[in-house]
């Protein structure tokens, strides 16, 4: 285990933490914020910390797989710790706990809600919660990477492995640092595209922005009371389809940009994708015309939803806790499936998916005719045995982390929808659920122990499970 | 597809469930009760079909993989039928979608309840439900291999692995024919001596004698409101201790009457099986201890519902729908859980559980050390690649079902935690499950939609999904 070389990049990771505060730094002189000065305090305290440990560059700067994990799991955890400094600081969340949880559920774009009463926060601090998850969306070591020296070329592959949701990662150029480059251009490129239709749409700066960064990054915290229930239908469109659209795997767009069009849209897992959402926002529809005056409305809701859960984004527009159960039960499935690989979006994947169904098909096919070999193909390639192995083991850690963490925030006797749905909001990365959790609701009201668990989810979740997991296995730790 | 083979191994499943209907008519005599009659018909109508289906011997009684899965999903298909005439035709339960559940619940011994006054139904449809779980609990295709002339020995160990739960199905002996012979002679026999104990402990014959089948089979069906919470304390123990030996890997036995003792002891899947039961018990007494009056009382209702539960049987003898949430959460995970493979009861299966927990195991280590290579191993032996890929299969497809499943019967507009307990008492065979389908309540009240549903849900849970499934595949139809 290459110690030095972790200590370094986390280093990295509290250096550029600091240089993250300093926005929310300027927002509060903006605003003549008093609250300011908890970022400047923090970022000051970020940066001594990181300077000393990134002061000796260590001599062998090869990272393996292990140590990848490892660097981004604890860089998630020291990203998370130090972001909640500010909240405890400013005193405008007073509770370390509810702090971290609320710092926790921002960078990994959860957008699970701990602060009931947006109205009396500060600007600086909301802008710091939304800006959190943008970081969290791409992956702070992606972003490193785009700006650090080079290591060596499998090191770096390490990390964005561990850091890009999905079940493989593709790299776009031959250089990762260049990867790291293209994937950011376009994050930012797209954030600014938002910020400047939703200006357009005539909302104002602030809004604008924040809510953008809980686009982007699928995160999904609001700035004000209702998540977006409160903006015209325009602007909840808008949000609907940029939504959809950072829940697209990012080498769509690479292909777009290389203008090649025709392969982006031969993507089986794109097509499915928008598939479910055309297919669920009208069955969703019909099931809710009940609850609206008219189909128009209907469809609006039906499909903002859609988009906010399937994305894990969680920008809902209405309470859909008061629906008929079918609808809401298609939100809760809608909630596991999940975006694409590679996009910003969280759950279980919809290649993951696919490729669970093509092995099934596979298997069933060997039962009616054994002697046949089938290779499992999507997108017209050969899926390699790692791959499903892989995919088989997630599902397998996701399960048994589910049911372990459903059963421990069982203590806090709440009934089993609102326990069920909390577990999968964080896991998924989703951030709203059923029940006590849903969009009236808030994750506050759970205990300190249920809280440890949901956190631990949520980073499961974005880390897609093995980087955290591995932290907890002995020989891990072995040199 | 050996069309030939398939139709006469179904007719000697109708032959034999006329024979089955014989007891049932003979209580209806010893009750002096008119029901018997519907029981006659049947049986002349079974044998009717049945002869005309068995009177040619096909030429060719090969029957391979793919044969086997289908013979054994029609079987259970024909079974369940003609078991529900007798419903009808008696007018016990008159709707025929009713009265096909409550067969295909026993069959399959999943015990979910449709009847809600049983007091008000006669002795023989009592004893007919009862003993349909029976006939179900160690498959009715494994009892004609019992007793018909031996075809060749691959065929029949075609037949067996498609109806015996559990990942890998291990001859007892070479002879497909012997095998199936020793797991009636112990199944036969524990039901036996279970009688005897209830009797010995003051219950009526007739009570011992339906109460066994249940209990033998872990079905679940009782004779009386309230499941056995009307017996004494001892009877309640005596049942909730059958159900746990019915529970362990009948292979088990074979090497006590081997006196293979300390091999027999030595299976990981036992140990882990006991080691469940004696801590879930010890938990939920301490959870459940401020609802009964007495410590004793505590352990009493912890250990007959984990016993209950885990097992898949439902002889539940409290209403747990009142306990706090982390017991009842408890007994949801039991559910998922189940008990040991080659046993009667139902579930995921604990040998798969232990599967997939070696498999993620690997799967980490692989990811620290990826240059060493490990095997999977189980009781000293290496699990084969193709157990642990069926294995992720069937998670696979089990919780693609269960996802599938929920959202059909969603449209019932119950709520969710009776929704997903009603599909996950289905899949697992259990029976009962929280809030409208707790150990007070009835799947009687959901839609003929969502019974059809629950229906495939327990066919679908009892032969382990891939038998039910390969009939819907369109090239097992090919010739």
């Amino acid at each position: 285990m290459n110690y030095a070389m972790i200590g370094y990049m986390l280093g990295w990771v509290c250096c550029f933490e600091a240089i993250f505060m300093l926005p929310p730094f300027i927002v509060s002189l903006l605003y003549k914020e008093t609250s300011g000065s908890a970022f400047l305090i923090t970022a000051v305290l970020c940066a001594f910390v990181g300077f000393i440990a990134v002061r000796k560059k260590p001599e062998n700067r090869t990272i393996y797989s292990r140590e990848g994990f490892v660097t981004v799991a604890l860089s998630w955890g020291v990203l998370s710790i130090f972001g909640a400094v500010p909240y405890v600081l400013s005193g405008e969340i007073p509770s370390v706990m509810d702090a971290l949880f609320e710092s926790v559920s921002g960078f990994t774009t959860t957008g699970a809600n701990i602060v009931t009463e947006l109205g009396s926060k500060s600007s600086s601090c909301l802008f710091w919660r939304s800006f959190t998850q943008w970081i969290g969306g791409m992956g702070v070591l992606v972003f490193i990477l785009a700006f650090l020296p080079a290591n060596s070329h499998g090191s770096n592959m390490h990390l964005i492995r561990a850091e890009v949701p999905g079940p493989s990662v593709s790299k776009l150029v031959p250089r990762v640092r260049t990867t790291a480059k293209i994937l950011y251009t376009i994050y930012i490129g797209m954030t600014l595209l938002e910020i400047i239709f939703l200006l357009l749409a005539g909302m104002p700066l602030f809004d604008a922005i924040t809510i953008s960064f809980g686009t982007a990054s699928t995160g999904g915290f609001a700035v004000k009371e209702g998540s977006i229930g409160g903006y015209s239908t325009l602007i909840q469109t808008i949000i609907a389809i940029f939504m959809i659209m950072f829940g697209i795997n990012f080498n769509m767009y690479y292909l777009f940009l290389r203008k090649k069009i025709k392969q982006a849209f031969q993507s089986m897992e794109f097509i499915a994708y928008l598939g479910i959402i055309l297919l669920c926002s009208l069955v969703v529809m019909v099931n809710i015309l009940p609850v609206f005056p008219s189909v128009f409305e209907a469809l609006h809701h039906a499909f903002c939803q859609v988009a906010a859960i399937i994305t894990s984004t969680g920008y809902v527009t209405t309470d859909y806790n008061v629906w008929p159960e079918f609808s809401r039960t298609i939100l809760i499935i809608l909630m596991f499936i999940g975006a694409c690989a590679g996009s910003t979006g969280g759950g279980i994947k919809i290649s993951r998916i696919i490729i669970l169904l093509k092995g099934v098909r596979k298997e069933i096919g060997i039962l009616g005719h054994p002697r046949g070999i089938k290779k499992v193909k999507m997108d017209g390639r050969i899926i390699e045995h790692e791959v499903v192995r892989a995919v088989n083991s997630f599902m397998a850690i996701y399960f048994i982390i589910f049911a372990i963490s459903l059963l421990m925030i069982s203590f806090d006797n709440f009934d089993m929808t609102t326990n069920f749905t909390a577990i999968a909001a964080s896991m998924n990365n989703t951030g709203v659920g059923l029940e006590l959790i849903g969009p009236e609701g808030s994750f506050v009201q759970f205990s300190n122990l249920s809280k440890a668990v949901l956190m631990f989810d949520m980073l499961a979740g974005r880390l897609e499970l093995l980087p955290l997991l591995i932290l907890f296995v002995p020989s891990t730790w072995k040199r």
